[in-house]
């Protein structure tokens, strides 16, 4: 079974090998590609069963009504949240995403941005630089003992989970579900507002939808530790940006954010004002190897459509 | 049973803890301080019957032999170079020292150094500072499933292997001496030179002695793994600087160090030329913990002697 046209909107020559490309070309008769800007996207519709989209392309319901023969929708990235998947599923169109291809490249990224915050690692390279080889004024501590909180507890929470337990961590986590698996290795099911109150170390891993939207609270903001370092590699959506301000002027806690793509350049600029808080590029997930992931489960999931047994069904 | 007088050369007031001075104070009719100058030594030790010494004294045969009732030398630190420990037994001197006080310590900078070089943190965090948002141009890789060979595997160098498998690198070691326990965990026992040439992870925990001296020598310097990243938080005895010098020059390796307190500034300053290698100061063993840990060892050393059960004692 092949496609008859292929249809990709904002997924760059780049972002896939040639190889990639090849596999992509023998499954379809035709190929087009399409940049993000979505008015144009009528014009190609009529003879299109496949659409590859990559980040922030809207596919809703007046798309897929434009698209009579589309059957598969490809998305190159974990979160869907712009295509209408249960309109898609509605027509028998199978929705498919590229899940946990980053987790070791997030969870990596996480003790990266710790210990580099522990050690003033920065600090430190500036003053060698400039010819001071002294240890003069350094007096890190460990992540050894500490409380570590992990606000959600999917593929990479679990990951930071893990690698925090070796660090000697006193680790415990909040998840919607309970992971009994997880808790057998010594990580403990917390209340999410104890967590928030003991943790040394709070990394929020938790997906955005309408139930997690400003998770970190007014309320819970005020109640982190004070001295506390707060990790977010994931969508700033989850935290509510008024009330870190407000925090973040009482010099009391850390904030390391590795931003979404989604955030306003205003309020980057915004939180920039503060010493005590990090902005990182968002860096968490492009690893060479998460790279390379995420092509071969995009590719795969296609392949496997055609097949017949479609693999990430996300509708 | 006590002291009569306790000579303390070198560990400043601040180095200890109020309560442990206390404690030294108990078991001692009298203490005298000096600073680190030898020649004044001469002076004080007729009644001393335990020294106490910091970083860089040297306790010589003269010295001993100038100091007719001492019992215990008791070193604040794990290196004891300076002392001649087995004149010291031939006059029935009990030398302790301070050993693994900062073995999470330095394991931890380990890979605080390795990930904020992964990851190119300096360079991301200046970017945003500096209003740029933007991931383009990075591109890091993971540790995970990398190569990473560990030389030396005392409590360090062992510690570093236990997170590196977490970490879910290909761990290899060289040791003096086999360590059958830790291999039981998957980390391999490799020859040093064929280690040298595969691992992108190379990390240095010998101890500095007579047959570890450059250690990395100007062929094992050549065989490293082009695009390895070097790290070394021994002594810097263990390298030869010449040979480092010339393949710094070619750059395709990363070198970091925490430089030891015994190198030169003018050695400090050749390899400081060179952007691929990366110099932090001695900040590998100062934690918080670490330095609570060496206190503590310090004076049990010299309260489980007086109880005539001494501890850590290397004659």
């Amino acid at each position: 079974m092949e496609f008859n046209k292929i249809l990709v909107i904002n997924v760059n020559e780049e972002q896939l090998s040639p190889s990639h490309w090849v596999i992509i070309d023998t499954i379809s008769k035709k190929r087009t590609h399409l940049a993000k800007d979505s008015n144009k996207i009528v014009e190609n519709l009529n003879d299109t069963d496949c659409l590859l989209v990559g980040f922030g392309v809207k596919i809703d319901k007046n798309t897929i009504d434009n698209t009579p023969n589309l059957k598969y929708i490809g998305m190159f990235g974990t979160g869907y949240g712009n295509i209408d998947i249960n309109y898609a599923k509605s027509k028998k169109i199978v929705v498919c995403n590229v899940p946990n291809y980053s987790t070791e490249s997030v969870a990596e990224l996480v003790f990266a941005v710790i210990l580099e915050q522990l050690r003033e690692l920065e600090t430190a390279k500036k003053q060698t630089r400039n010819g001071n080889y002294s240890e003069d004024g350094f007096l890190p501590t460990e992540i050894k003992n500490k409380k570590f909180g992990i606000l959600g507890l999917g593929n990479i929470g679990k990951r930071v989970a893990e690698l925090a337990l070796c660090f000697g961590a006193d680790v415990g986590y909040w998840s919607r579900n309970r992971k009994i698996d997880i808790e057998s290795k010594g990580i403990k099911y917390e209340n999410a507002d104890d967590l928030i109150l003991k943790s040394d170390f709070l990394t929020l891993h938790l997906s955005h939808t309408n139930d997690t939207e400003n998770f970190l609270n007014k309320d819970r903001i005020q109640k982190i530790k004070k001295g506390a370092i707060v990790i977010n590699t994931s969508p700033m959506e989850l935290v509510d940006i008024d009330a870190l301000e407000i925090r973040l002027k009482s010099e009391d806690i850390t904030f390391i954010l590795d931003h979404s793509d989604e955030m306003t350049k205003e309020n980057l600029e915004r939180l920039s004002k503060y010493p005590n808080c990090i902005i990182y590029p968002p860096i968490g997930c492009i690893t060479k190897e998460a790279g390379i992931n995420k092509q071969e489960i995009f590719v795969e999931n296609i392949e496997n459509f055609l097949q017949g047994a479609p693999t990430n069904k996300v509708n």
